[in-house]
C-alpha cells in the first residue's frame, strides 16, 4: 500500500527521479562509496553510491553521474548502510514522553518509521487524543504509522474508560490515509468465540484492505493459535517461547521478536530462527514497551539488533527483521524496508556489523541525525488545555475515603491480588485480615496492602476496593494514572493518610506515578499528558522516573519494573483476580466478585 | 491487497473458520496426513492435516478435531501437498486456446492462478476483448487475475491496431476489482525519456495502490535499470542473462525468471540464485508464453519447477518461487501463496519432490483435477460474433496487390528485414534485386521473400511492403494474424499466387497462420477469436499447429518456431527494422524509411 507518511508520493517524482537516474539532472544528494546491506539479496555490496532525489532513492551503483551543480556528496568512506529501520509494534506512551519527544529520541538511534498503537491513549482521550498523538508526531521526520486501536476498553463491562471503540469506529477510522491497520486485536477469546462485535472490528479492517496486527499470548499453539490467525492477523508480538514464534512462522503469521524494556523475550525466542535455520522472512523485531532510560542508555532498534546479533542471529538477517520483513509484513515494501530505486530515502550510515553504532540518519532524503543527536530544528507542539487536564475523580479524596467497613467483628478473609515479579500474571489469594472498629486492615506484616482504583474519566465518582500482595514495602503508599488500559486512578498503600496524599499529589499534577511515605512525595514522575505522558524531554522525564525508582526502593520494594507490574492490577484481560473502578474481577469466569470471602 | 478471485472474503466467513479451528463445527473438508511443503519457513512438515471450510484454510497440524458428520476426508497417505502454483506473467493469447481452454489444460498441472495480460486481444477489439477473456476465465475455478495492458499500441504513431489504451483508460480501469495491476510496461523508452503519457499510465497505476509489472529487455544494468525501477515497476520477466535477474533482485524488482515454450532462460537465469546463494525472496518463475503442444506435453509450472530442480535450485526454494514470493510480488500473500489459515484453499497434491508430478488439485477449497485431468464440469461459454469476426481488411486481395512498383530499370536496391532464429531482434540489410515490368521481385536464391503487413480491424485498406530474410522457404507462402502488438495481416512469400492464397485463407476462416504452396493450403491453424485463439480444445489446437509445423518444414523453413519469430516482423519496438501497415520503421530512430534505398 502507499504511505501518506512519504515526502512525496512515487507518481509525483517518478520523471524527476528517472532524470536523475539516467543523468539529465543532478541528484539532491549523493552518498559515495558505502558498504551496501543488501536486505533483498542478503548481501554486503562493497563501493555502492546511492543517488537521492525528492526524497526518494533515484539510483544505487555507480552515481558518479548524478553528481552535479547543487548536490550534496556524503562521502561515506566504506561505512555501512542501511535502510531507516523499521518498528513493528510499539506504544510511544509507555516511553512516557510525548510522540515528538519520542520521535526525537528514537531517530537518532536509527528508526525511521514506527507502527504505534496508541491504545493507552485512546483509553483517556478516544480519537481526539489519538489525533493530537497524530499530530505532534508529524513535526518530525519520523514515519509515525498508526495502527488503530481495536480493544478499548480492554474488557468491555468490567471498567470505566474514558471511550469506547466500536466497530462503526474502525470502519470510520480505516479510511483514513493516516491509519495503516489494526491495534494489537488483544480479544482473542472473543475472536475464538465467534463475537460479532470483535470480528466486525477485523472485517472492516480487512475490507479496507488494511493490516490486522495480533496480541495471542496463551501457550495453544494448535486450534487457538490457528484459529486467531484465520480471522486474518497478519502479525503477534506476544511470544514468549521458541515454539510460539516458529508455529507463528509457519503458519504464515510474522512473528515478531520483543525486546522490550521490561519483557526481555528475544533471547528465547530468536531460537526460532537460529536453531531452526528456517527461512526468516516472517520474522520481525519489535521493542513493544520501551522507557525513556533505556531509551537513553541502550538505544532502540539498534540496540535489538545488537541483541539479537549477541545471540547468534546472523547479522544482515537480524537487520532484514526491522526493515524489508517489517515492510513486508505492512504490505509496504514498496515504500519502505529497502535501499532501491523509488524507495524513500530513508537511510542509516552504521560504523560496523559487530557494534552496530548508528553514525547517521537520512529520512526522506534529509539528513535529520547525526552521531546520536538529532541536527533538524522541529516546530514546537502546544497540546491543548483539554489534553492537559484529564483527572475527572468524582469525590474529594481523604484518609476516610480507604477505610474498608466490615460487618465481621475481629478478623475477616478477604481476596487478595498477588503479583508475580517480571510476570504479567497474578494468583487469587485468600488471607484473613484484622478488623478494628468495624474496618478491616491492610497487614504489612503479611506484606498484604491495600488498593484502590478510583474512576478518573467522568466525574462518576466510582472506585473498587481490594487488596495486593507482593511489592514488600514496609510504609507509606504509592499512586499511578498509568493503570492498564482505562488508566483510572490506582492507589496502593501501608495506610490511609500516605494513600490520599498520594491520590491528591496526583490528582494535582494532571496524572503521573508517585510513591509518598509519612506525609512527604519521595518522588513523583508527572505525567499530565492525558495522565500517562510528560511533555518534557527524554533526559528530563528519565531522571524523575530514577527518582521514583529511588523512592520505591526506599519504601522497601525491590523488584524489577514495580510500576510495570502494579499498571497491570487493573488489566481485566489478564489472570487470575483484577480491581478495577467496578470492582474485584475473577478473570477466569469474568464476573465480579466480592472483596470478602464467606 | 484482498482478491475478488476467492471465492468467499475472509470478513465474511471468519467467523466459521474459527468455529472448525476449534472444533465447534466440522470442516467441510480435512486433508490427512501429508508431507506439507510449508514455503513460509521452507521446511518439510510430515503428518500434517489441513482442515477446509467456506473454500478457505483453517487449520493446519493435527486437525482430528476438525472431522464430523459431512466431513470429507481426502488421506494423502504422506504425499507432498504445497500451494497452488502461480504464474506471474502469462499471455492467454500465445497458449492460441481460449481462457477457459486454457484454464482447463493448466489447472490440471497444478496452476490454480495466473497474473495475465492480455494485450493481444486488447490490441485487437480493446477492452470489450479484455471483458470478454474475463467472462470465459470466470467460469473456471482458475484464478485468472488481470493485469490491464499498459501500451496499445505497442508504438503509437506506427501502426494501426484495433485499439488505443490512454491513460484515462488506465485510471478507469484500475477502478476494477479484477485488474490487480498493470500489464507489462513495455514502454522503457517513454519511462526513460520522461514521456508525459507513460508516466501517467504508471502513476495511475501507483495511485491504486496496484502493482506495475514490467519489461525491461535491454542489457543496461545500471543506470537504465535504476531509471526503470524507480518509476514503480515492481517485477521484470525480462531478464536473459544471469546478471540481469541478479541485479534486478539486488535492485528490490522481483527478477520473474521465464521459461516458455519458445524463450529458453532459465538455465541462465537460474544462475543467480544458484550461483550466487542469495535470499531468493525476489525471485519468481513464470511462463510469459506458452503454446498449446508444451502445456499438453510438459506441463506448465510443474514442468518449470522440475527443470529447476535440474539446473539446481533447491526444490523448496523452486517451490517458493511459484507460490510465497509471486503472492508477495502482488502484495496478495495474505490471500495466496501458502498452505496457513485463513488463506484461500488452492492446494496441490505432488508425488514426490524429484519428479514432482501433480496429482490432485483443490481449489478454493474443491478437488478439481485428478491424474492430470479436470474432474469438474465447467458451463460452456459461447463468444459472440464480433468477437469471432475480426477480419476487416478493406481491400480486396489478389496476386496484383504483391506487386511492388519501381522507377528502376533492370535492377533496385531495397531495405530487407533479416530475422534473426530464436532472437527477438533482427537486421536491417540493403539488397540489390531484380526488377521486372516495373515490378520488384522476390530472390528466392538470395532467401529474400517479399512481406505485407494489411491493417485489418478498421477496413482502412493500409498495407505496408517490405522485404524479409532469413525463413529459407523455397515455395509458397505465409500468413499470420498473430502479429505483434497490432496484430494486423501479415503475409510472407515467394510469388503473388500464393501470397494471395495465404491472405485470402486467413480472412476466410477469421484470422490464424496458415503456409500454402502452388495453390494449395498446405496447413492451417484457424484462429477466429480475435484472429488469435481458437475455441476448440486444447488437443485440437496442438493438432493443428502440428500440421502447420509440417506445412512450414515442406515449403523448406527448419528454424525453431518459425511463426514465433514471422510474428515479431511488426513490432516495431525491437530493434533494427519492422515492417507495420504504415510501412518500414527504423526502429533505432523511430522514423518511417522507404523501402528503396537510394
Amino acid at each position: 500500500m502507499y504511505n501518506k507518511f512519504c515526502k512525496k508520493q512515487l507518481w509525483e517524482c517518478s520523471k524527476e527521479l528517472v532524470a536523475v537516474a539516467m543523468g539529465r539532472i543532478p541528484a539532491e544528494t549523493v552518498i559515495k562509496n558505502a558498504k551496501l546491506i543488501n536486505v533483498c539479496t542478503k548481501e554486503i555490496m562493497e563501493n555502492t553510491d546511492v543517488a537521492i532525489h525528492s526524497s526518494r532513492i533515484a539510483l544505487v551503483g555507480d552515481a558518479s553521474h548524478c553528481i552535479g551543480e547543487g548536490t550534496t556528496v556524503i562521502n561515506a568512506h566504506g561505512m555501512y548502510i542501511a535502510p531507516g529501520m523499521l518498528d513493528g509494534h510499539i506504544h510511544i506512551e509507555s516511553s512516557m514522553l510525548s510522540a515528538g519527544e519520542y520521535a526525537r529520541s528514537v531517530i537518532p538511534h536509527g528508526t525511521t518509521g514506527i507502527y504505534y498503537d496508541p491504545h493507552e491513549i485512546c483509553n483517556v482521550m478516544g480519537t481526539d487524543g489519538v489525533d493530537l498523538m497524530i499530530k505532534d508526531a508529524e513535526r518530525t521526520p519520523l514515519k509515525a504509522m498508526l495502527t488503530y486501536p481495536s480493544c478499548v476498553p480492554a474488557v468491555p463491562g468490567f471498567e470505566d474508560s474514558g471511550s469506547v471503540v466500536t466497530s462503526q469506529d474502525i470502519r470510520e477510522q480505516m479510511k483514513r490515509d493516516e491509519v495503516v491497520g489494526l491495534g494489537e486485536m488483544m480479544n482473542f477469546p472473543g475472536i475464538h468465540f465467534g463475537a460479532d462485535e470483535t470480528h466486525a472490528i477485523t472485517g472492516e479492517t480487512l475490507k479496507a484492505q488494511k493490516i490486522i496486527t495480533g496480541h495471542y499470548s496463551i501457550p495453544d499453539t494448535g486450534m487457538g493459535l490457528n484459529a486467531y490467525i484465520a480471522s486474518g492477523a497478519r502479525c503477534c508480538h506476544e511470544s514468549t517461547r521458541m515454539e510460539d514464534a516458529l508455529q507463528k512462522m509457519r503458519l504464515g503469521m510474522y512473528a515478531m521478536l520483543r525486546e522490550g524494556s521490561a519483557w526481555h523475550d528475544l533471547v528465547e525466542v530468536s531460537r526460532a530462527v537460529t536453531q531452526n535455520k528456517v527461512d526468516s522472512r516472517f520474522a520481525v523485531m519489535v521493542s513493544d514497551d520501551t522507557h525513556p532510560h533505556t531509551l537513553l542508555k541502550d538505544g532502540h532498534l539498534d540496540h535489538i539488533v545488537r541483541k539479537a546479533i549477541s545471540f547468534g542471529i546472523d547479522p544482515i538477517e537480524a537487520i532484514q527483521m526491522v526493515t524489508i520483513n517489517c515492510a513486508q509484513c505492512f504490505s509496504m515494501d514498496n515504500e519502505l524496508g529497502s535501499i532501491t530505486p523509488g524507495k524513500c530515502a530513508d537511510i542509516i550510515f552504521v560504523d560496523s556489523l559487530e557494534n552496530f553504532n548508528v553514525k547517521k540518519v537520512i529520512i526522506d532524503g534529509d539528513l535529520v541525525a547525526e552521531n546520536g543527536k538529532m541536527i533538524c530544528e522541529l516546530p514546537s507542539f502546544e497540546y491543548p488545555e483539554k489534553a492537559m487536564n484529564t483527572m475527572h475523580v468524582g469525590e474529594a479524596i481523604t484518609p476516610e475515603t480507604f477505610k474498608i467497613k466490615t460487618d465481621k467483628k475481629d478478623k475477616a478473609t478477604v481476596r487478595v491480588i498477588e503479583i508475580i515479579p517480571a510476570k504479567v500474571g497474578d494468583y487469587e489469594r485468600h488471607i484473613t485480615l484484622d478488623v478494628k472498629n468495624g474496618y478491616i486492615e491492610a497487614d504489612v506484616q503479611k506484606d498484604v496492602l491495600k488498593a484502590f482504583v478510583f474512576e478518573r474519566h467522568h466525574n462518576t465518582g466510582t472506585h473498587g476496593v481490594g487488596f495486593v500482595k507482593g511489592f514488600n514495602i514496609k510504609c507509606g503508599a504509592m499512586a499511578s494514572t498509568v493503570a492498564h488500559d482505562a488508566h483510572n486512578l490506582l492507589v496502593v498503600g501501608t495506610n490511609d493518610e500516605d494513600m490520599a496524599l498520594a491520590a491528591n499529589t496526583l490528582i494535582k499534577c494532571g496524572g503521573g506515578m508517585c510513591a509518598v511515605c509519612n506525609g512527604e512525595v519521595l518522588g513523583c514522575v508527572d505525567l499530565p499528558l492525558a495522565g500517562l505522558m510528560n511533555v518534557g524531554t527524554a533526559e528530563e522525564v528519565s531522571a524523575k522516573v530514577e527518582g521514583l525508582d529511588k523512592a520505591w526502593k526506599a519504601i522497601g520494594c525491590d523488584i524489577v519494573s514495580p510500576f510495570m507490574t502494579m499498571a497491570l492490577i487493573p488489566l481485566a484481560c489478564l489472570p487470575e483476580l483484577r480491581l478495577t473502578n467496578r470492582g474485584l474481577v475473577d478473570c477466569m469466569t469474568f464476573s465480579f466478585v466480592d472483596l470478602e470471602v464467606e
